[in-house]
C-alpha cells in the first residue's frame, strides 16, 4: 500500500517535471511510510526521486520501522545540511509548504544551484483521495464526534463554563478510545462566538446565549471536525435569523458537492446565500478545508481554489456568521465525495435546538 | 516594556548589519507586542526595520490589541507575498528559523534580489535574558511543577497506567489555575523509559519498574519543565547505578553554570561524568534547552553551542541514560543564571526515591 502511494507521488512529480521531492510534513511521511515522528525542531525528511529510490533522514532519537528506502541517521550535533545535501541534486527541489527556513536556507547555501519550489501538491493530491480503509476511518471518526455532541447536550447546564464543556468533550473522546482531539475543542458562549477561534475559557453560560461547539477527535490516525450551534433556554430573534441563514448555506453548499465541480463554486454557493441576506461581511473565512490524517489538509474550499473536486476527497463545509460583541453561528459537517455527489459524515441534527427548556 | 524590547532587537540587528527583520514566531511576536495569535497555516508577521518603524501583518481573523506599529490586515483569499513584499526592501532579510517555505519561496519569487538569512538570534538573544517579571513567572511556574510532582507520588499505585498518571498531572495544573501544559507529559514505566520521547500509553506499572516523569505547565505564559525518575516497590541494581550516575551528572553540571561559561562546557561536564562509567553511548541527546514563553527556546545546552552564558538566562539541565529494552533514567531541573552562579528553580528532591514500599 505504501509503495503504491509513493508510486502515485512519483507520477505526480513526473507530471510536474520534478526530479526530486523532499517531504517534511510528518503526516505526509506517515502516509507514505507508515512511520510517524513528531520532530519538533529536529529534521525529519523523506526524499523521493522521480526515477526511483527514496531516502529517509532521521534523527537517532526517532522511532523507525521497516521502510522501502535508504535510511540516513544523524545526531543532534550534526549539521542537517551536511547530512542531507549530498543526496540532493542541483536545480529544482520540491519541498513542502511547511518546511522550515532553518533547513531551507542552509540547503540553499550548501548547494548554490538549488532552486526550491513548493510542491506539496505532489503528495497532497494523492493524500486528498481517500482509499477504502481511509474512508472507513473517516466515517468512524465522525460517528464518534456525533456521539460526543449528543452527550455534550446532556452535560450542558446552568452555571457551566466553556472550559468545562471542552473538557467534557475530550473525556467523551477518551472514553471512545480515541488517543486525542483533532484540535482543542472550541466552545463559545454568547458574544464569544463572534470570534471564530475563541479559546474556551471560564465564561459561564447565560440564558439566551448561543453555544457554538466546534470539535473533532482522532480515530485510528484520522480526524473528525464538526460544528453545531445551540441556544440556552431561549433563542433571540436575530440568533434564529442568522442560524437559519447559516444552516441553509450549509445545506445548499453540501447539495452542490459532486465530482467535476470546483471548490470555489461550493464556496460561492454558501457565500451568495449569506450575502443575499446582507451578512456577507460577517462570513469572514473560507467555507472549508480538506481533512484526513491532519485536521487541515492541502485543498481549501475557498473562493480562490479553482481545483476540481474528485471522488474520495473529504472536506468540511462550515459557513459562519459573526456579529462582533453580540453573537455568532457556524454549522459544519464533513463530506466525503462519492461518484455522483457526497456522503455527509455527520448525522447530528442541524435543526435549531434550544437546550435547557 | 515592549518598546524597550523592540529597541534591543534593533540594536542586535545593527550589530549584525541587518536592516530588516521579519519575525514570524508567535511567541516572539507576543514577546515584542503583547499580542498572541496561533496562526496555524496563516501568515502572522512583525517586520522590524533597524532604523525605526515596524509593521504588523495580520489576517483579519486574528485578535489584535494596541501596538506601536503600522498594522496591515489581509484576508484568507489575499496573496501573502503581494501583501507583505511591498514593505520589504531588496538584499538581506532576517527571518526566523521556523518561517515556512510557503511564505519564504513566494517572497523570493516576488523580490528576485531578496536574500533571506536566519536571524532568530536578534530576537532570541533578547528573549533569552529574562527580566524581573519573567524571572518571577519562571519561578512560580516551576513551583507549581514541584507541587504537581509531589502530588503525583501520592497518586501512583498498583495497577496505574502511564496515561492515568499523565492525566493526573494535567489535572494538578488545571487545579492550580494553569491554562495548560508546556508539552504533553511524558510518563514512562520500565523499558518504555528507554525511549526519551515515549508517549504515555496504557502500560500498567509493575514492581521494580522505573517511573520516568517529564512534565511542565504554563503559568502566566511561562513554561516549566522537570524530570524525575522514581522506582516502584524496589530498585534493581543497574537502575540504582544509572540513577546515581545520572543524578550526579545533573548536580555536577548545575554546579558549573555561571556567567562566562559556555553552554558546551556545561554539556561536557555532564557527558564526561556519564562517559567515565561507560554509559556515554546511552546519553543520546543534548544536555538541555532554553525555556521561557516557549518550552524550547533559542539556545541549546549542547556540545556544539559555543555561546556564553549570561545572567538572566534560563535553561534545563537534563542528563539521561537509556538502556533499550530495559530501562531509562533522566533527572532534569530548570536553572536561572544569576550574577555568580545559578538558582535552581526546581526544589523537588533528587534523592533516589522508591515509591509503594
Amino acid at each position: 500500500m505504501f509503495k503504491a502511494r509513493v508510486d502515485k507521488v512519483r507520477n505526480a512529480m513526473k507530471a510536474e517535471g520534478l526530479s526530486q521531492l523532499l517531504v517534511t510534513d510528518p503526516d505526509s511521511i506517515r502516509y507514505l511510510t507508515d512511520i510517524y515522528n513528531h520532530p519538533m525542531e529536529r529534521f525529519w525528511g523523506f526524499l523521493i526521486r522521480a526515477e526511483g529510490g527514496s531516502v529517509l533522514f532521521a534523527n537517532r532519537l526517532f522511532r523507525l520501522g521497516p521502510v522501502d528506502a535508504e535510511i540516513v541517521l544523524f545526531d543532534d550535533t550534526d549539521s542537517v545540511a551536511k547530512v542531507v545535501c549530498p543526496y540532493l541534486g542541483e536545480g529544482r527541489l520540491g519541498v513542502d509548504s511547511t518546511m522550515a527556513a532553518r533547513f531551507l536556507i542552509p540547503f540553499m547555501s550548501e548547494i548554490p544551484g538549488l532552486k526550491p519550489v513548493l510542491a506539496d501538491a505532489c503528495v497532497n493530491g494523492v493524500r486528498a483521495i481517500k482509499d477504502e480503509e481511509e474512508q472507513k476511518r473517516m466515517r468512524e471518526s465522525s460517528l464518534i464526534n456525533d456521539r460526543a455532541m449528543e452527550k455534550l447536550t446532556g452535560f450542558i447546564r446552568d452555571g457551566v463554563t466553556e472550559k468545562e464543556c471542552a473538557e467534557f468533550i475530550m473525556k467523551c473522546y477518551a472514553e471512545e478510545g480515541c488517543p486525542g482531539n483533532a484540535f482543542t475543542p472550541i466552545v463559545s458562549f454568547g458574544a464569544n462566538a463572534a470570534d471564530p477561534h475563541h479559546h474556551a475559557d471560564g465564561t459561564v453560560l447565560k440564558d439566551g446565549d448561543c453555544i457554538l461547539v466546534d470539535t473533532g477527535c482522532v480515530w485510528k490516525s484520522y480526524c473528525s471536525d464538526m460544528t453545531r450551534t445551540f441556544y440556552w433556554k431561549f433563542v433571540k430573534d436575530e440568533d434564529r435569523k442568522i442560524y437559519e441563514i447559516c444552516r441553509d448555506a450549509n445545506l445548499l453548499a453540501e447539495a452542490e458537492v459532486r465530482p467535476g465541480r470546483k471548490f470555489c463554486e461550493i464556496d460561492l454557493t454558501a457565500r451568495r446565500h449569506i450575502e443575499s441576506f446582507g451578512y456577507g461581511p460577517n462570513f469572514t473565512h473560507r467555507l472549508g478545508h480538506s481533512i484526513g490524517l491532519a485536521d487541515h489538509e492541502g485543498e481549501d474550499v475557498s473562493s480562490v481554489n479553482e481545483h476540481v473536486i474528485k471522488p474520495g476527497m473529504c472536506f468540511s463545509i462550515e459557513p459562519g456568521i459573526y456579529l462582533p460583541g453580540n453573537t455568532g453561528v457556524r454549522v459544519e459537517d464533513l463530506v466525503l465525495v462519492t461518484e455522483d455527489g457526497c456522503e455527509i459524515l455527520n448525522h447530528y441534527s442541524k435543526e435549531l435546538i434550544v437546550l435547557g427548556k
